[in-house]
């Protein structure tokens, strides 16, 4: 094991600070990755405040990690020292099941293993986050990052981006359809940018008239307030595809209403509470409703890799990790476009 | 026009009684159908008490048609007079837009002309269903019924066989797949009786122990009762398609939870409420919740043809047009197993 710098949540109701964790030594098939930026996800403060009543303290949180090979394990082969890479929201699953081999490690049947508030295989002992210097992680979850890429603004990609992106590739998105996007958060202004660079007509659906501009910035065709009613009809029974981004309470019916026969609304964001499903705008023309989750290793590479080639990131604040409980705050305030990333050069000294 | 004999609601809270109706003369592309025999659907009973808020009374309901052509108009070739045919839930539709020219005319762009509660092209008057002596119909819009086929037992395929047959095709159940069919009624009967002769293994989830007998009669593989947590979580994660029947408010997400990855629960049943779902059982295997509403013409015709080849009809309890009204109350407690269906020859004399 060796000491490394982290920033940690010491119980649900207090507030970030600096905690000395330890790290495993890497095994033959581990990389150690010195850690320069991670982003911040709504999961991050969910976890840290026990808002999914599993959290295990102390608990460090982050799974939108870039950073720098520092050490490699001897079996290694995908990666050396001083490789840019990234990890996700998973750093391990159980490789061998049926979803594992599909690539599709994201389903696991057993259940992958969480950047933070799993259990780390090797050691027994819970996993920790990107809010730390340094991580060691199998080199099975480690993803390749193009030097092209603005750093900061990449690693949210590894959860923002990746969630967005596979249900628009796993429903084909391309040109000559007509797709929406509901939502612009972190995930949606991640929905609209992808969905334009895939070649699909894209429509943002937004609560707020601020963001009429920042969307059609971002790359959204038309943007819809969606509390209009006049204008919501106007697009009835026209969409191909409709990515649903938003996490709070909302009408989805009206949405469903939007797509054509055969057509899918896939949610990403997760609603706290069950949301009101009527029967009639499914049954009329055999719509669906479908949900996606994050996306699995090669396809995160496929999209790091698409990022690298169209020069897409993330719209990132960049803060220093002493700012991070302002930032949850701000955050839940949406007071943020679109999503912030933690400089970690700001904490602390590199791991020893 | 013509003078026809029916039955129908003369109001919302009154009982269905004897009616005598016009029906338009056939124009050259119309078929005169002597009504043999009608099933009973809850769709009936909701458009005959108004249920919907938009019936117009008098209201002649039933779309469950089996009879014997008496008349054909001069451009018909489908039919000739004599033929054993059926009619369902449609009597035409626009004929043009994309979904009527790919057989799916079920979701007409238009709205296709529901058999009652619709507005006849030819006349501009409201339909008028099959609790009657005899309908004019568009050739297009009339099926074939093999002679082999017990004929009682056949109208309600027209309905209840056409919208459980749509969506176990098109989700190409099969050999090799499990298949789950929620409640046993007049729907989730035919369910059961399709997806067993499709080739799948068949599991039905029922709230009452007293159909497990008759499920598996029917055809199931197995019953579960689905009020017994233990014996639904021994089927997670392990159907490849669940066929939802059930009409009233239920739990959803407790099926949802039994899909494999990327597998879809149809519901066909119409819960008035909108019903509770909830993200994760969708988010977690990227599962679908769709609907499906009754069938094409086409589509209708193939499932005909494969119950004639395989013996298929619904199970039924043959009424008289007078006790109709008594059936209905029965239908409301469940208490039929599990189709009524009425002998048209009870109802006064032919058409004149």
């Amino acid at each position: 094991m060796f000491r490394c710098e982290a920033y940690a949540a010491p119980a649900a109701d207090k507030p970030l600070g600096p905690l000395t964790i330890e790290r495993r030594d890497p095994t033959p098939e581990d990389v150690v990755i010195d850690i320069l930026y991670c982003g911040v996800c709504h999961s991050d403060l969910h976890m840290a405040r026990n808002e999914w009543h599993f959290t295990t303290y102390p608990v460090v949180v982050g799974h939108e990690i870039v950073g720098r090979v520092s050490q490699v394990g001897s079996d290694v082969t995908k990666f050396k020292v001083g490789d840019l890479v990234g990890v996700g929201c998973m750093v391990d699953s159980c490789r061998t099941c049926p979803n594992c081999r599909e690539g599709l490690e994201q389903y696991c049947d057993v259940g992958n293993i969480q950047t933070y508030g799993g259990i780390e295989p090797q050691t027994g002992k819970p996993t920790a986050g990107g809010y730390s210097k340094s991580i060691t992680v199998y080199e099975g979850f480690v993803l390749k990052v193009s030097e092209k890429l603005d750093l900061a603004a990449t690693a949210p990609l590894l959860c923002a981006g990746i969630t967005t992106w596979s249900p628009l590739r796993h429903w084909r998105v391309g040109p000559g359809m007509k797709v929406g996007i509901v939502g612009l958060g972190g995930l949606g202004h991640m929905g609209v940018k992808f969905a334009r660079a895939l070649g699909a007509h894209v429509v943002l659906f937004t609560t707020s008239p601020s963001k009429v501009e920042d969307g059609k910035r971002l790359g959204a065709h038309e943007v819809v307030i969606s509390k209009n009613e006049a204008e919501m009809t106007a697009h009835a029974q026209s969409f191909d595809f409709i990515l649903d981004c938003v996490s709070a309470d909302h009408d989805i019916n009206a949405y469903l209403n939007l797509l054509k026969r055969d057509a899918t609304l896939c949610l990403v964001g997760a609603p706290e509470n069950p949301q009101a499903i009527a029967a009639f705008p499914l049954l009329m023309k055999r719509r669906r409703f479908a949900g996606s989750g994050i996306g699995g290793i090669a396809e995160t590479q496929e999209m790091l890799d698409f990022c690298a080639e169209h020069g897409i990131t993330s719209d990132v604040e960049v803060i220093d990790i002493k700012d991070i409980n302002t930032a949850y705050e701000r955050m839940l305030k949406q007071d943020v476009r679109y999503r912030f990333t933690i400089d970690m050069s700001t904490l602390g000294e590199p791991a020893l």
